[in-house]
């Protein structure tokens, strides 16, 4: 399927603002507003672009040219008349989308949680029909006052616009659109009317504009210059994953976050974050065994903060891979038995040498069993385990890579590195036998 | 979608050679013909079937009941005219089926392989076309002479029987049906025919009756009580996984497979099994640690054989569960670890401490990578990864556990468990550089 992207408009409260550029390449976290639109696009699996430009359309062009770059096919379209409104703009594709069935519609300036997309995947418009994306959590839109509204009556569009009095829903700018919208914005340029709303107020006047609820999912319309520091902390707000343990979740992401919101804008790649980590951790291992326990810790709990920092990078630039992925668990694994080996040899000065093999051992034993059951869950369920529901007591033996490295810190701090192997020794393996009884239920309740 | 099963018939030949009971109730590996053909249904999403009974249906009906312990939902039909052919029984179930755009039919006696019904229901009859599952691989179908052959021109069968002189492929027994059967079936019964051949070849006559390639899949008539021992072999031969590594190949499955069909027959669940081969680890773990490494090692290598058991029986009597996946992995890496454990304590003596715990504890980082890395290779790609292509050379580290395990018996037989350890300690580790290569290769090369 391909997408229509409209990026014609001028962005006039951005210049009046000071910003150089044409607004849709106002960069935020890394990546231009249009480019995260289209990389959004792409990670549904829409890799055909029909690209509307026309203010200032030539550096858009020039700056991202055939779209290969980022892995897409973009076809230009120039809208001369782009000042008339985007409903112009929207028409002006209308040859270049001959012969599609239907496509997705969306705005340059709009910024998308993928799950916007997939809702809008999800349902089918057929005839003429057109399904308009809509936030119905009207307590969570950002700046009301601005958005385009609708009413809606028998799940059909009764009215749209940004005066409506009495609405339910709110058009979040996407669309799952079929060409009978053109024909509706060139009636409506008939009468005068140049935007898409009045567009597609033409098809809701014919019963042709259904709702598609996005549900849950989050979105923003930079407008001003001012939103794009709101999209920016909405952006950053997502980073955090529902795997996370009781420390990445608390302490860890607190400290990633704002370092990768720093990274993000230079050329660091999730690679090079991996690395860093990775060094950090052979660091606290050599620490450790040369007798530095509490610079071995605080090291060991840098690195765990920094191993955030790949992931998101990786989602907040679109530069997830499976492999970067396979890649990055492989070393944390490697990181975790340096450490322990580290921790162990700084113990052996102590002198009790079996009881610390015997809890290095062990700690070396559980160290991959949380992932490990996690990857096997997932292949049993086809879904991700998530520990969020194993309750604060199972949490707080903090059994998770996160906690792991937690409690390498804190007896790292207190100096001793057997209590540490002691304690990794014996939680995971706790965790484990939770984990069992847990799985088994979720497994045998699906 | 539902299947139709018939076990009418009177299995003379059985009969002749001594067999007592109903031909679909005689037992196979732990399963009795007609059982084998309602789980395979199962296995590919089958759980409601019509069972068409015949001769002595009562003592079928009071072996099976509803079904429920099978996990199935089953609906009898009574065929007191068993006795004209298949066909009439084929046409009993008539009314059972009547709503259903198109049914599975199967026979009670064939064994199939769920990728042959996996085949049928791939294709989707119309109108009034039936699919019936043909093998193109005539060199290996067995008893040949006795088999129904098929003649095909243009996609569409023109002849069918057992005296075809002329054909490309064999009907295998499974068909995927529309209700147009039946009126078959009764215009082939108004001329005195009373064979299931009889009607497919009324449909032929009409351009109505297509073949369904099975492809690879393998199946079997057990016609005679002596193809019964020719159905075991094959159901035996398909046991090992082609996840196995070198050792599990060529020497842990020739014990394996034996003791599986050994075992089949009793009341003993993978479960049991799994927990024997456990205990046996630790049974090799404190032979290590007590200084036994001849019997330490030899136990090991047991406890590797009995392993491939536990999923061998789940597979052969259908007995596999997501829970007893995990479970057994997790039982794995925690057998591994107690025997490396146990070989760390008994190679303590030889005085060398430091060198032991390096060496253990790199092997107990080894230890689960294999699987880790397998498990994050299907996340990646949805496919599982396959160690027959990895070539000879890096089959020869033994890195899976299988090989793992050999090496201990191996070492433990040299009476040398820190060369063990030291061995455990490194190739690992080289196998995790190859399949990192190999991996990221395969997932760019999607």
């Amino acid at each position: 399927m391909k997408a229509l992207v409209i990026a014609a408009g001028e962005g006039r409260r951005f210049r009046e603002r000071g910003y150089k550029g044409p607004k849709p390449l106002y960069p935020l976290l890394g990546l231009s507003l249009l480019e995260r639109t289209l990389l959004t696009l792409r990670a549904v699996g829409i890799r055909d672009i029909v690209l509307v430009i026309g203010y200032r359309g030539e550096e858009i062009k020039s700056y991202l040219g055939s779209g290969e770059k980022l892995g897409i096919r973009i076809e230009y379209v120039i809208n001369e008349s782009w000042e008339l409104g985007n409903g112009s703009s929207v028409l002006a594709a209308r040859e270049a989308l001959e012969g599609e069935s239907s496509f997705l519609l969306t705005m340059a300036d709009h910024i998308f949680s993928p799950d916007v997309f997939k809702s809008l995947l999800a349902v089918r418009p057929r005839d003429r029909k057109i399904y308009v994306g809509a936030d119905f959590k009207l307590d969570r839109v950002f700046d009301l006052q601005e958005a385009t509204k609708i009413a809606i009556a028998d799940g059909k569009i009764k009215a749209i616009g940004k005066e409506l009095q009495e609405f339910q829903a709110v058009d979040c700018g996407a669309f799952h659109a079929t060409p009978a919208l053109f024909e509706a914005l060139a009636e409506a340029q008939a009468h005068g009317e140049y935007t898409l709303s009045e567009g597609i107020a033409v098809l809701a006047s014919q019963g042709c504009a259904l709702v598609c609820d996005i549900g849950e999912a989050w979105w923003i319309d930079v407008d001003h210059p001012g939103d794009a520091e709101v999209a920016r902390k909405l952006l950053l707000s997502h980073l955090p994953s529902r795997r996370d343990g009781l420390v990445a979740r608390y302490i860890n992401r607190k400290f990633s976050v704002p370092l990768t919101a720093l990274l993000a804008s230079t050329h660091l790649q999730p690679n090079h974050i991996t690395l860093v980590s990775g060094l950090l951790c052979v660091a606290a291992a050599l620490l450790f065994a040369w007798g530095y326990p509490i610079w071995g810790g605080l090291t060991a709990q840098l690195a765990s903060i920094i191993d955030g920092v790949d992931g998101e990078l990786a989602r907040v630039k679109f530069l997830a891979s499976s492999f970067g992925e396979l890649l990055d668990s492989v070393l944390d694994r490697y990181c975790d038995g340096l450490i322990l080996i580290g921790m162990a040899l700084g113990a052996w000065e102590e002198g009790r040498g079996l009881v610390v093999l015997l809890f290095v051992a062990l700690a070396l034993l559980g160290a991959p069993m949380s992932m490990l059951m996690k990857e096997k869950f997932r292949t049993a369920t086809g879904k991700p385990y998530l520990p969020e529901g194993e309750g604060l007591l199972v949490n707080l033996l903090l059994g998770n890579r996160d906690g792991r490295l937690f409690v390498v810190m804190l007896t790292g701090l207190f100096q001793s590195p057997l209590a540490g192997l002691v304690v990794l020794g014996i939680t995971p393996h706790l965790l484990v036998l939770f984990r069992l009884r847990k799985m088994r239920a979720l497994i045998a309740g699906r």
